[in-house]
């Protein structure tokens, strides 16, 4: 088994399960590379240093400039946030090294193009980290829908709700709150939780043709954690777009943190010709599967506990009925990775896929503003 | 259609639900038969009027003697305390009327011994009001398990919780109250309720032939609501049984109203060797089914919403996804009965049906006493 | 008890839905009518007399006319296509009827005002049928909204889901399909489904500014069932928007009739600041609740089941656990309606608050050809 | 930090919970050791080696005796067969060394009295690996348990039900099929499955006085999976029991392999004066709650997604909503034993707490055999 040397840049709850994935992948899964812990990066030294520490990474920088220059380091994990993605991205693309990118990809479509642009000449295997592909119960729906089991798809609607920035004294700012800065994210709920229900839906449905959308800023003021100012809220704390996919499928999409009574919930179905699928995360180990093709006085929702070893990832975790949890997206995601790595057969989302999710975002934002539809620009 | 003339004695909690289904059925069912209300009969004739005059009955009577005596009634429905079912029931067969009698049937087994004597002698039309054999989901379950499609049954289990006895303050006694009090019941919850659970038990697995059993009741002294003493609780609150099929398969049933969130949660579940089937009360319109014969990647408990045309008495209903409640499973019972009379193809459960479930509840009371397993006796 | 004399015109679906209830009410409530049904029309003699027979009218029309000018007739009930409900409510008001008018109210807004205004001038009770704010789990939701338990409401989102029409098959056309003849409809789902959920979220979260829309004809001809000839087919299929309430909060609405695997599945849900709730009519007896204020450890998605004597008309059914089912909404209106005419407060919605709905699915319908947000007029 | 050397004796399913615990646990707690892998043995050195290889442990050993004497082992783990813990578990504590060993603790409480007798003498920490308990659903009921809130216990119900020996073709057997075989495992689904359902009732409620039980074996002969010879099975497929705890609750018990449908649907539910709790395998992330307390109208089940920070352990892992899954629970075993050594406040359930388990086993086997209630055996 190779080694394949790691250095992470950043250590929050990104970085935690970036780490836990590639210290834990070999336990499970039989693949060509093993990952090593050689470095993590972050500005805050001591901070640096305990994570270190704590998952066992061989040694500490604080420039990522510096890390990128390492010979002894092979792939670059970037879990820092969104507004620096593309610099670092970009340097260690040219450096030649592997890049694992958190989702977002980019700030917006442009800066995402560029990225994708230096990548695609160095030609280095690349990953962005929209890890919810990896659930077991999605890439299920993925195999169904592949399968033609659907058949013609007249709908596709998703929803990632939460409720967690429903206080008025939740500050906005630095740090762990980073998400709630529009110059740190880029955008709110958008880039934060639609991304990801735009990458799934890309993923099973296709293509995005058009969008017409709104946001909204419900708690317009807030504190800023570091500098005690009250300062005006950039980002956007809800978001909700009807879409019309390049199939044919009409959408709904809706985001929003101010949903009370839901804490990560991300739900999707789709509704087929012949069957119909649909998801959640909060019990992300079981998809639901209705088949017009059952004979009728039985047809019903299936509740599938997608835990058996003839079901995606899974043989290689327990046995039937014990289930898995959010970490494992990851690891699954690592594994894939590796694999494609040897096989060259390249893993995805690549930076190349993440960027059609943000130029369907880039159409989002602007319909808030514009109030029209609008189309979804084309990958090149 | 020819009418046929019924007398309802009791106008408590079922005489509602029977008079109810005698007036709605000829709305919804095509029927050889359109039942009259032709008189009610009670103590009380203020109540008996009262009654009368909302449900639309022509007469009144306050002896139910007398109402077996009238000509122009052909049928007597017993919606009275379990203690009277035998005295009533064979006086009505002795004057050669058809009877529909409210579970249980009897005391204990020897009086229903001497009802289907009397009953079969007489050669009335009979049945008994085990209601939930009616309910479309449960229906669908018969269906189910009569093609065949469960193979070797290895597990029934049921039970039926409810909370509405767990206050010391609660009276036993009269009237309404008739159910806490052992000398009109018969028993508590193995009469009341764990009877309804061996009917469909018996129905859908055929005969139990052994049972070991507890009963307790946890308030031991109650008020009487109508003489205000505190007297000894003579019911069981709560039942639990072991049993044996005749059919090899095991079973447990359990009945309390001491189950604190379940108001009237009849359950059962049955698990054969191809396939399973649970059904809940709460959600009566659903039956759940897992069909081990589905593809492996795509099996799972099916949650069927039972309010399709194809499915047991729905196209006599509405439209797809319009659920029906409680209070059908007694029309169900009505039509089914009237359906009965013509094709000379009688309806069950008739009293004799009924005696097994008494015989079960017999066996299961002396265990608990005995703390032995004992034997059901067998239907002659 | 006075008596109501009730004038039905149409013997369709809602004809049944009606008849039940009018029949069943005084079993029930304690009123100070009870409704007498003294006539069925409809164009087809024997068709109308076969209903007569079934639901005990006493006489049959073939002509509303006819029925409107006669003295013996209170109130007509309208049970006929869209296309019909004004010139029939127009007439009967001006003849001083009450009236019930199944929904939606009218052909559009425009047609709406002037039934509006007749109606107003006449001074005669009147009520349409959208029978779903009568759900007890329904009406509990506008309660406890009501009570301000949500606070500052976010989110409002509903949906209405069947999978009757996906066949390319199934004809559209005449009789029992006019639903799917754009003539007598008007549209597609947004009349017949959409309008229901605008009336629930009129109800509960007060009056709708603006929307932007989408809708879609999936299937683009179709066989006239009369007829035989392939036409063009008229109605939305689909129909989804975006909305922004009065009160600030964002929602998204969306109906279809291609959600394989969905009968009749109408949903909504309300995020306020403390509060959520969640209602789904497949199984119509659950309303989902959750509570901030409760502590937060023991705190989840509250499933009542709306079964208890003191939640909204349960205490007039069975006991607590013991479901009803859809016709009992109706029954609800009919009850509320007879109330109303005694002691002033008449019941709602009436034809003024059908109208409402109706310029919200003016807007959409608009909004889904200029591709632009619209403003919903206001009622004046 | 210090080091605590472990010494794992097997390398099947649970030879990989435990490892994948020792390996992950001080990346996500704060604690006062770090176990290190130190030896892994087993009796076939080649695969041994290769697990050893997987999960990084440090050494390799064919003989437990070997690895006992071993200085450089702090703590011994034992993931093998029931029928050898007592003997490596007594010569593991006369070595002084700490342990840790897979449940049941033994093949009767016979021998289980044995092995509390010498660890008691030696002194040294001792745990046995019922995971469940700590669940977070379930460490949470325990804490709404200890705080009052259910009030008076009136019953308790636990099921542990599989599917997966339904087929006459599987053998029974040595290697991975142990299970199966009564001389390895000592008994079927009693001591597999039922013992887990006993540790968390004991643990919950308190203890067991007395019960009447019945065991069945479907299949009644199986090929052996080694000798290919059909022998007679000897381990109990099903067992069902009620019991009565000391505290004067009632409880049913069943254990199945026969249940078609449920994979491992561990389950109990426990119903109090004032509340009551549900929990189910399955969806192992929720509990169910539901507290009579709760005003009437919107009294409910609760359904407690159980992934937040004031919710037990979920501060240790990732944000409100995203699941751990089953193999935390060893994690969390591991995190509270490793803090036990220190804080002096040992870790349950220790041996002592699992003979209690095996004297109720015995209880349940033993009137499987008399048909009688029998008493169950007391701790000294």
């Amino acid at each position: 088994m190779k080694k394949l040397n790691v250095g992470l840049i950043g250590y929050g709850f990104m970085g935690r399960t970036h780490s836990n994935a590639f210290r834990k992948v070999n336990n499970f899964f039989d693949l060509p590379y093993q990952p090593v812990l050689k470095a993590i990066c972050a500005r805050d030294g001591g901070k640096a240093k305990a994570f270190a520490e704590r998952w066992g990474y061989e040694s500490v920088e604080t420039d990522w400039r510096r890390l990128i220059e390492r010979d002894d380091i092979d792939l670059i994990d970037i879990a820092t946030p969104n507004n620096t993605h593309a610099e670092i991205a970009i340097a260690a693309a040219k450096a030649g090294k592997m890049i694992m990118c958190e989702k977002p990809l980019s700030m917006d479509g442009k800066e995402g193009e560029k990225m994708v642009q230096v990548i695609k000449k160095a030609g280095v295997p690349n990953m962005v980290w929209y890890n919810y592909r990896r659930v077991p119960a999605v890439t299920l729906a993925k195999q169904l829908i592949d399968e033609g089991r659907l058949g013609r798809i007249f709908h596709y609607r998703a929803k990632f709700l939460q409720d967690w920035t429903i206080s008025k004294d939740l500050p906005q700012g630095g740090a762990a709150l980073w998400r709630l800065d529009v110059k740190a994210a880029g955008s709110g709920v958008t880039g934060d939780l639609l991304a990801h229900c735009i990458d799934t839906a890309i993923w099973l449905n296709g293509s995005i043709g058009s969008v017409t959308a709104m946001t909204e800023t419900f708690i317009k003021e807030r504190k800023h954690n570091l500098t005690g100012k009250v300062e005006k809220v950039g980002i956007d704390d809800a978001c909700a777009f009807l879409a019309r996919f390049n199939n044919g499928s009409l959408a709904t999409f809706e985001s929003t943190r101010y949903a009370r009574g839901h804490k990560a919930l991300y739900t999707f179905e789709i509704n087929g010709e012949n069957a119909s699928i649909a998801w959640d995360l909060h019990d992300l180990h079981r998809l639901q599967y209705f088949d017009y093709r059952d004979e009728g006085r039985v047809r019903g929702w299936r509740s599938i506990h997608v835990t058996d070893g003839d079901q995606p990832y899974m043989k290689n975790w327990w046995v039937p009925g014990l289930q898995i949890g959010y970490e494992h997206t990851f690891i699954h995601q690592v594994a894939d990775f590796l694999e494609g790595l040897d096989n060259k057969k390249p893993a995805h989302p690549d930076f190349r896929d993440a960027l059609e999710t943000q130029y369907v975002c880039d159409a989002v934002l602007k319909s808030a503003k514009t109030r029209k539809w609008e189309k979804v620009s084309k990958l090149k």
